[in-house]
Formats: C-alpha cells, structure tokens, sequence
C-alpha cells in the first residue's frame, strides 16, 4: 500500500509524542517508539518516508568474509545501490550499540541516491562525517568498531525490529528530534491528520495555560473549551489565547 | 519539617558531586544522587526545594482510561493544580525510559504554578517545549509514547524510589547539570552549611594545584594545608593562592 | 615495549572506526573499543598514549577509610604523583556508572603533571570544571558520588578491563570525539600506518561518491578504483575526484 | 469485593498457564503473571487467596534501626499479626534478588497463623526450613542477606507491582509449579469458570493429538471438534477419545 | 546439506562442552552455545537433528489475531504439520523468558509426528506436561503467559538469532543436559568424530588424575601421554590406567 | 593471618543466611554474599575455607594461545598444582555465565589435592561430572564453551570481586545449600561464634512460633524471651519449648 507524499508531508509536521498519542488512542498500539534511536544531528531530524528493512543477526566467524561489501554474496551493496529513493533504510542491529552499523561512505551514497534517512537500533561510525552529511541518521549510539565484529546481515525487506518495535517493509517511519516511530501504512493517512489537529488545539492549550489558565476543563478539552478553541480558529487564530 | 529559604539559597549554591561527599561524609548515606536523572537543559539546571511526590505503577489495561487526565479518579489533575509553590515534582516513573512521564502542557501549568522542578526516573515528552519552558525539567530520556502506555499514577505524596534512590515528601531535592541528590530535611542545614565550606576549600586547593603544588599535604589538606588557607581567607582571598 | 612519538601522533591522526578497522583485519582483534566511554567534551577529545592502569572493586565498608586520599595505604595519591607525563591514566571502575571515579581537583593535578588523558568505565564529577579542565576525560556518564560509596582502588599497573575491553599497561590508548580505542603496543605502528593509508583512501572515495559515483568497484576499491586513486594521489590531489 | 470460597477452589484447579489465556482473551491483560516468581517447592505450590500487600524502597541507612523487627515504627510485626487467615502476602521487593525478604521465623508464624502463601519479587532466605515448612512460598532466588541490607519497608495494603505485575490489596494471587498469577477481584469468577472448561477440553484434545489426531480443526477445536467434544463429555468422558 | 545418521548418533554421545571445544579448535567457532537454553527435564536432554527455524518478533496488536492458530495467515499450524520428522524446531522467541512460546497441546502434535527437540530462547508452558511429554524440550524458563501477549510469527527457515547463537535451518542442534548447541551441518562430521576422540582421551585423563597423576604433560597430554594412552587403548582399556 | 580448624568447623554448622546477619550487625558489611552463586550440588555444599584467588578478564584473541594449559605462561596449571589443601578456589570470572571457567579434568585434580571447593560467578562445564565429584563447585550456570571463547587468566592470589563481593587471598569462604559468604579473616572466629549462638536461639523461636507464640517479644527475642530462652538451655533443652 502507498502513502501518498501529502500524508508524508503532513507527518513531517507532527510531533513524535503526538503520533505515539494517536497511535494509541485510535488504533490501540503502545509500541511504536523505537527504544533509544535518536538523530545524530538535531538539527537534522525531521524525516518520513517508508521502510526499506534490513536484518543482521549475530555474526558466525567463518562467514565474516561474506560481510566484506566486495564479496558476492554480500547484501548489502545491491540493498545500496536499489532501495528506491525517499525510502527510510532501517536496520534490526539486534540493539548492539557496541558496533557501529554503517560509516560515511556508505552513507554518503545513501544520501546521494535520495534515501530520506538511515535509521538502526545500533551504533553509528564516523560521527563527524554524519554531521555534515546532510541526511537524518538515527542510532542508539556512537560506536567505532564495524558491524562485522558482532553481527552479520541475515535478510533485506523482511518484517524486523528494531529499537524493541516491530517493523514491516513500508511502514512509514517519521522522526524529529525526541524520538523515531513506526506507522503501519494503512494507518498513516489517519495519523497525519489526526496528529495535526491534536498539536494545534494543544498549541492553544499552551498558550492559555502560559496566560495562567487553570488545567481541569481545558487540558484535556472538554466541551466549552473545544467551542472556544474553534472560535479562536474562525476568528483567525488571534495573538490574544 | 521545614526548611528555611535561607538554607534552600545555599544549597543551590553548592554543586551536587559535594552534596553527596557531605551526606557521605557526615550522614553515612551512600544513596542520595538519582541515577541517570540529568536536566534536559544544562542551562535551566540549577533548584533546590522539597519534593512533592508520585508513585507509578506498571498500567493494567482496563485500568487504562482512569489514566485520562478528564477522569474523575484522575490523580494527576489536582496534584498539579494544589502541590505548593516552590516545590520539586518528583516522580517514581519505575525507571522506564521508554515512556514520557510527562509533556508540554502540564509542565508549562507547573512552571506557571511556581513549581519549583519536575523530575522523573522515566522518560519526558516534548523536548525542544522544555528547552524553552523555563523551568528545570530532569529526567533519563527523551521519549515520545504517553506514560499510560506503560504506567498508571498509584499515589501521591508517598515514599519513593526515584533513580534507585529513597525519597519522602518533604526531602529537599537539589539539582545542577551533572547531577540530581535527595537529602533528608534534618540533614539540609548541615549538608548546606558543610558543602558550601567544602567547595570554597576546594576552589582554593585546585587554584594551587594549578600553581603546580604537589597533592600530599593539599588535597585532602592537612593541618598546615588548612591554616594557610584560613590566612588566604583572612587575608580577603588574593588572587595569589 | 616503547611506542615513538612518531606513531602516537600518527594515532592522533586516525579515526577511532578506523582504528577499530586496522585491529580486526590486520590483527584480527575484535574488542579494542571502550563500550560508552566518551570523550566530556568533544572539543577536546584527540589524545595518544601509553596506559597507566588503576583497577577498582566493590568496596568493603571497614576497608572505605583507606580510600581516604590521606590514608597511609591509599594507592591513588601516589600513582597521580608518579605515573610519567605522557600517560593515559586508564580506570577500571567496574562499570559502575553511578559513582564518579575522579572529580577536579585530582584532574587538575593530572593535567599539571602532563598526563595525556583520564580514562574510565565509570562516571565522573565535577563536570564543568572538566570542561573547562584543558586535558582530555572520557568517562560513561557524569556521576556526583565519590567513588568511594561504592568502589575501592585495589591495585595499579597491572593488567584490567575497562569497557569491556582488555587493557595492559603501556597498551596505546587512542581517543576521539566518537571513541576509546586501545591497541597492543606491539600492533601500534602498524595501525598508525594502515590507519592514515585507510583514512586517505576512504576520503578519497568520499568524494567520489558525494560526486555521484556507484559503490562497486569503489567502495571498497577494486584494482580500478586503487589504480585511479594512486593516479589522483600523483597528481598532487587535484580537487576534481 | 469479596471472592467466594468456591471460585478459589475452583482457581485452585486451573493451570496459570491457562489463567493467563483467560485474563487475555476475555479482559485483555497482557500482564498477570509475576516474572520469575516461582514456588521454592514445586510439590507445595498451589494456592489461590486474596492479596495483602507490602511495599519496599531501597533503603536509608539511617533509617535501617526501624527496620528491626522490634522497633516501634517497624511495619512488618504488625502486618504478620494481623492480616487475615486465608490472604496471599505479596511483597513488592524492588525485584532485589539479592537480599532474602523473609526467613524461617516470620514464615513460620505466617503457617501458624494461617497465611495462604508468602510471594515476593526478591529473594528468600533459609530455603532449607522453607522446604519444610508446609506452607506456599514464591520468590525470584534463594538469597542469604537480610533484607535491610538493602530495602526497607515502605507501606502496607497499596497497590504494588510484584515482579513487574500491577497488584492491588485483594487481587486474587494463584500459584502453581510453573508460575503466580494475579486477578483483579472482579474477574476471579469469570477466570475461574472459563479456566476449568478450557482445561477441560485442551486435555480432550492432548488425547485426541497423542492418538495421532492432526492439529487442524482440532487445536483450536472448530465447531465439529467442539460438537465432537461435548457428545464425548455427554458419553461420561470414556477413555477412547 | 544432508548430515547422515551416523553423524547425529555419533553427536549425541558427544557432551555439548566437548561439542564446543570441537568448535572452537577446528573451526575458530566462539558463538555456538545457546545461552540458558536447557532442558525441562534433564532425564530427557540428549537429542541431535537438523533445524528447522521460526522466528518472532514482537506483536502488533492489531495483529493478534493472525497469532491464533486457526487464522488463515498463520504460520504455526503449518509448520507444526509439515516440518520433517527428525527436526530440531528452534524458535528465535527474542529471548522472552516472560512469555510461554509453546504449550502442551502443540508439543503433543510435534512429538507425534516425530520431531527430535523442541527449542526456544523464550519460556515454555505447561511444564508438568512437558515433564511427561517424551520429548526433549528447551528453554530458558517456565512461563505461563501465551506467546502472543508479546511476540507474533514472523517467518520460517529463515536463518535466525536464538540464544544469541547464529542457526541457519539445517544446522545441526544437539542438545544434553548442560547446554544446546548448534553445529554448521558442513562440521558436523568433523565434530563428531572430534568430539568423540576427545571426549574418550578426557575420560583416560580423568582416570588418571583420579589416581593421583599430576596435570602437567597429562592434561592436556602431551605426546608421551599420548602414547600412553594409546597403548592403553591398543591393551583393551584395561580398569587400570 | 591464619584461622583456626576450630572456627572453620564452626562455620560449617552455621547457614549462610545467619553469616550475612552477623556480618552486618556486628561489622557492618552489607555486600558478603555472592550473588547467584550456588552450589551444583545442594548435597555436597557445605564448607568452608580460606580463599585462594583467580582473576579472569576478557580474551584477546592473539593472546588466546596463552590459555591453552600447557602454553609456558598459562597461569592456571601451576595455580592447581600448588594451592594448599584445604583452600576454596574462587575465580572472578567477571560474571559471565555463557563459559565455564573450569570442567571435569582440573575439578578432578583439584578435589585430588584435597582442595576444599571450587567457586566462580562464571559457569562450569561438565555439570554431570561434578554431580559425582565428591567436592562442592559453586557456580551461576551450567555453561558448556571452554573459558577462553571469552576469558583470559590475568592474575593469580591477588583481590578479586566475585559475585559482586569484594574478596581478598585468606578471606573465609563458607558455602551451603543457598549460598556462598566470603568472610574477612580477621571477623571469622567472632562470626562463628555469634552465628552459633544466633542459630541456636532462633531453632528455639522457631519451636515456639510453631507453638502458636506470637512475634512480638520473642522475634527478636526481648529480655523475658531471652530469660525463657536461657533457662531451656539451662534446662538441658528439653522437647516441650
């Protein structure tokens, strides 16, 4: 199923802890969060796009050869070279944030085929280059060692988790600068314009608690304070909450 | 108890790496500093005041809505519209870093209500709203999903376990950029008056390490140590050390 | 075995990931990087140098006395006072992140004294004196508690782990603002030389990539692609890759 | 609310395994079974009885004196004096399973005064009289230490969390060789009365599957297995299945 | 790669420890014994055949419904019923020890249609069955809650991650009482044969330091102790060593 | 300093949990008993004697070669061959339960040289061989890879922490059914003793409870039930309490 670049747009614009509230809220899931994954940069954070999973699982010692990009049966590369652009590459590093997941040349040639961000539940290398790379890079950690001391990559485009969430392939990601979520596809043209209602009249809500309003009544809205919201709105958002 | 403005100012004076060394040294309390509890904004870092707190448990599902801020079994509304001016929120969130204890609205309600700090051994929502909150907000993580995914409120204004530390109503909390400490009312006078003199010393003997003096004798200063810097004080403090 | 000066500033020169890199291909070590020791301040996070080594355990209360820096069995002062200009002072604290293993004032004497760097798998204190200190500190977390509420030096010079990793003394220890690295002495001219040849070529590619260039055959270089770099290294390193 | 006799025999007769399909399928709980709390003797491990609960924090050193059993402000003599005969004592142990929360003398007047069975999330000491006692004891670990090594009692009769499951005074706690179950009063009945027709027909089946029967259709019974089923238990349950 | 039955009899008089020796020594294999995987009931541990893998991740709740055995998309029902009699059924259950992954009822299907082992990096339920179930069942814990409460299906033969171990299906899993281990079937003969030597050499060895011989050039033997042990062998392994 | 058969015979006949409690009450340690650390067998558990001390750390692969028992700087060979009879091996195995620090062929030397006990917070190998050893082992699993997939031997008879407590070479190491206590040398004869007495009054508590005494007065026993206490001693200890 596609999600239209209008809906991803509008994710872009929503709060992570507001998608987590309307996942929750209209469609039951309470875990959508990807545990510990933060943007390297939070200046550079603000990304949604669809996945495009990989899997590595612990690595086996005679098999660490196949993990060098130049060996033929390595997956990673093709995986480079052909997730289509806009995608958001998430990778299951099984939590290791002891090893660095992937380094700037490979990111580098993520960011120049138009991938919207690079996200994993391990580490990252190369953490300078990353800050001025120019793409969202979402990790649990800086780690210098290579993915291959640890771990193997099992399986590309498969169901994954990561950050303790589970993941399908298309499942749109979107990430700002507290945090990295999940959002099943079918679910996330719903999201986008339900999470947007809910940081507007939350804006106003901040607002008139700034001016000393008290919480019981208006945080949440109830009744009377909804029809005062959407007055203020018709009467074009006025500076004065 | 109560304790008075005066000790409050003084201990927002002393650094908590010595808070600790005083409740060690004169109270023989080897638990006092929250674990991994650190201000999200290391420039709006710096209270003291006593705690008023909540106790989390983990949420039962069908326990769930009563989590709604508009329940009328709600704890959370009326603590944050009656707990008194000055005091320190403190939260036992279990230490789950996966959810955020709280978000932006209720903070901005505290901060206008005078409180003093919030803080938590969970995760806090609504990050870059902290940044510019103006109220010290201390917590283990930024993270997204609201705190009835995983947590329901069990009480208020009980003993507590925040960061793995014991803590009563009433405790005075004192927080600065690199640390979060717990010291029982009847020991504030005391740890207050014993830190600010031991880290006046302490600015005195790193200044003459800095001249290059040897450790023995100095750090910790022995009797002679200790008379030269009584004359340096008496002497008004010269710049010379 | 003794390290040139040549080497160590050759080390200084290398990124931690590729450091890692050189250890596990040239050496085949796979656990060389301190796991979370990180630099407290990134500005000043490059150093190079031989480990001096200090190992602590959980302390026994009646032993807690001899931790006291003024205690005739105290290890620490001593070590500080002796250990040569250079050095890398490398603690095994046991992992213990909620206890700080050193706090300013010994960190100044340190940095009097011309040690390269303070190195440790706990906590420390006085964080912003650290930042200001001018000597490299890498550590796990900022942690107010003195050591000794949980920790007793046990013994100095000896061989220990420190995140994880095994450490002897006068094993290279390298640090950058991504990592800790520590390298066999008898490996470290070897992993200074691969190291920049690593570095250079990989920048090299960098460019080549950000140009728009796929990654087979570059990345890792093929015969071509080294053929081409060593042509563009002749050249005198135009800036058109 | 009050539990009848009858529904905790009848709880008495069903598999927690069982139980805790019951709490999902018809209430949605996902979390009602006390992680790693598990009988000291498996062949004294059923019971079923309402929850009377205690609560530990981490202890205070200065507070450890009114740990003492004889101490006037110590909670637990009182506690052991007066809960009721029948109740299931649960302890919120901070999962520490390091200290023993209770030994062979208060355990021994808890048998004595008719205490269904003792829990705790922490460990247990003296397991050797334990063995002998005669009476239900649940716990995470054998461990030596007294438990103000560590924790000191907190409250009584309070919601709690006993390995990482929400539990309120009168919740229904049921234990058998595999595992502690804990279920909201309201629920007991429903639970109890689903359980036994559950077990029921999972052993028609496990009869059916050893005589070579293939799963589906079967495992979950569909409506012919289920017709199937009820003709066989109409029959007087013979022995051919 | 077909592994013959020769090779698995051989395995299974093979102890794991000796299994990961074998491993280490020829193969320079680390990773090859799943942590905490053990037998429910170590009369019924000894087993060897090939995997067949599934793997879970965590659930999604709106999909808990395609958990339940009699769902269409559901990938349990067929695997159970069509997986090679002969089979080692090794499930990645993410190292879960709080949830059960399977139950009696399914067990029962597996044992009769032949399967070697049941193996799980997560808890089992109904553990009385198991005990008398017939068949050798792993897992790192008794736990009553249905796997679904956490974890949902993902995939089959799928290489996978379980006690942290790398397992492709078809590599062979032997388990006994003290460990389950998982050989590349491309060792397996290798192993065997390897591991039997060993293990007959190491029972001499004992026999020998039983008698009062000293380690040194006995364990491990060097050649003259080799060539007494030969010669002991070529005597008919006489009771005196 | 040395302690005497006497004392050692002593605590022989006290239980764990009693030597934790006067450790605490009249030294004041909190952190003697080895965390998970317990016996393979429970009926072959009981002793006591002065430790004699191993520290692992982890592996360097180059340095794996030095492992091997017969490599001219293996450490452990000459450590089996010369220990004193009547000494407990205890190894700071850095608390990995996923090796075994020792296996059948050295445990068989050891028991051979008539040493006391073997104790590790690691795991052992070759758990059937050691259900019929003769020689309590004490371990925190069943863990069939050799030592060295993951450890090196870094030192011998220096001060270690196993299971988390701090242990020197001479300490006291007592070991039953559910648990493992190191005692300094210097405390041994006075725990003994208390712990004797502690025992035996609390037998008579116990007698009393099962009675139908109530707690308060007698546990902890006030000066009337001390009084009582005496003159059934006094009294030849007769059956009826």
């Amino acid at each position: 199923m596609t999600v239209s670049d209008e809906t991803l747009e509008k994710l872009r614009q929503v709060s992570t802890p507001t998608l987590t509230t309307q996942l929750l809220v209209s469609f039951g899931l309470t875990n959508v969060s990807l545990r510990n994954v933060l943007p390297v940069d939070v200046e550079m954070a603000r990304f949604a796009g669809p996945a495009y999973t990989l899997r590595y699982m612990p690595v086996r010692e005679d098999l660490r050869p196949a993990q060098h990009l130049n060996h033929p049966d390595n997956l990673m590369t093709p995986a480079v070279e052909t997730m289509p652009a806009g995608s958001v590459m998430v990778m299951d590093a099984n939590g290791r944030n002891d090893v660095g997941t992937l380094g700037g040349n490979i990111l580098m040639r993520l960011k120049v085929r138009g991938i919207a961000a690079a996200v994993t539940d391990g580490g990252m290398r190369d953490i300078p280059e990353i800050e001025g790379l120019g793409m969202p890079v979402c990790c649990t950690a800086a780690a210098a060692p290579p993915s291959f001391t640890k771990l193997m990559l099992a399986d590309i485009q498969c169901p994954i988790a990561c950050g303790g969430v589970p993941i399908f392939p298309g499942d749109i990601i979107v990430g700002d600068s507290e945090g990295t979520v999940a959002i099943p596809a079918a679910f996330a043209e719903a999201v986008a314009d339900g999470g947007l209602a809910q940081d507007h009249i939350e804006g106003w809500v901040n607002r008139k608690l700034e001016s000393g309003a008290v919480m019981p009544g208006l945080y949440p809205p109830d009744d009377d304070a909804r029809a005062e919201y959407e007055a203020w709105v018709k009467a074009g958002e006025p500076d004065n909450v």
